[in-house]
């Protein structure tokens, strides 16, 4: 059985939705997802990178994450036909552990905490595939790279893309 | 540059002088090493399962343990000839993750966050070798198991076994 790992923020759980909602209300601004593509919202505003850090480094910060449109029902049809690991890149936000912990029991019951896995760098993960929106993790990953589209990589070209999960199923299921 | 894969329970981190350490002063007992050769403390008193289990989970427990003698000396060693990563299976005491990482900081600050994984199943660690006190993460590992002996584990003869980390220093860097 070949083997799917599965990056969290922006492919399962919609971490940019989150953070541009927080932003907007503690700055009474009114950004959407056009204002920042292509680039990160720290990198957008630097004056405002430590604020913008601030609002992501709160365990009710990934405790309320919505769920990425799709994800769960196809994780599920995926996981009869390949091995299902979620793995997050975890050590850039430490007090995030329990809440996401709890995230992936209450939306990806199916999931077991054996199939869980924090990391930094991603080359460590051992699997066929690497469902991730960052180019970065491919770079040493040993496997199969897929990008999943989120507003900060819509420039990147080097990877199969994925722009949502019916794309995915397709992918990985298309010959069912 | 080859990887090796470290686990910490018992290898770097003395888990078990810890647990003994409670248990005698919670259940006024004098148990030592010798008493739990070759089987787990919450095997050979199973009426007191939860109980043991709740000596572990605490975040004191983690932040406390000493360090196995010579690891900090050995590891920094091979990191001039290996990729170091350590990789423990947190999910059994998902509060442990945060005391972990600081542990890690003051006991090994030359290892990168980077270079930390919390998992369940060891399977999904990419890495050439694994040293680990626990012979079932072996069983689908892809790399070579390195068994580190523990009080738990001396019945167990199937990998190449270290007594201490002289014995990892000879094993790895012995032809220097």
């Amino acid at each position: 059985m070949k083997r799917i790992a599965i990056d969290m923020d922006e492919v399962i759980a919609d971490f940019h939705a989150e953070q541009l909602v927080r932003f907007n209300y503690k700055f009474n601004k009114n950004l959407t997802s056009k204002d920042v593509q292509g680039i990160k919202l720290q990198k957008l505003m630097p004056h405002l990178e430590k604020e913008i850090d601030d609002l992501i480094n709160q365990d009710s910060f990934f405790r309320n994450l919505k769920v990425i449109e799709n994800s769960q029902i196809v994780i599920e049809k995926l996981s009869f036909k390949y091995e299902i690991f979620i793995a997050s890149a975890a050590m850039d936000h430490t007090n995030s552990f329990d809440a996401k912990l709890k995230w992936l029991d209450v939306n990806f019951p199916f999931i077991k905490r054996s199939n869980i896995v924090f990391c930094g760098d991603k080359s460590i993960v051992k699997a066929d595939y690497l469902i991730d929106d960052h180019t970065h993790h491919f770079a040493n990953f040993s496997g199969q790279g897929i990008l999943f589209t989120s507003p900060h990589n819509i420039n990147e070209t080097d990877y199969p893309r994925m722009d949502n999960w019916k794309d995915v199923e397709n992918y990985f299921l298309g010959d069912i």
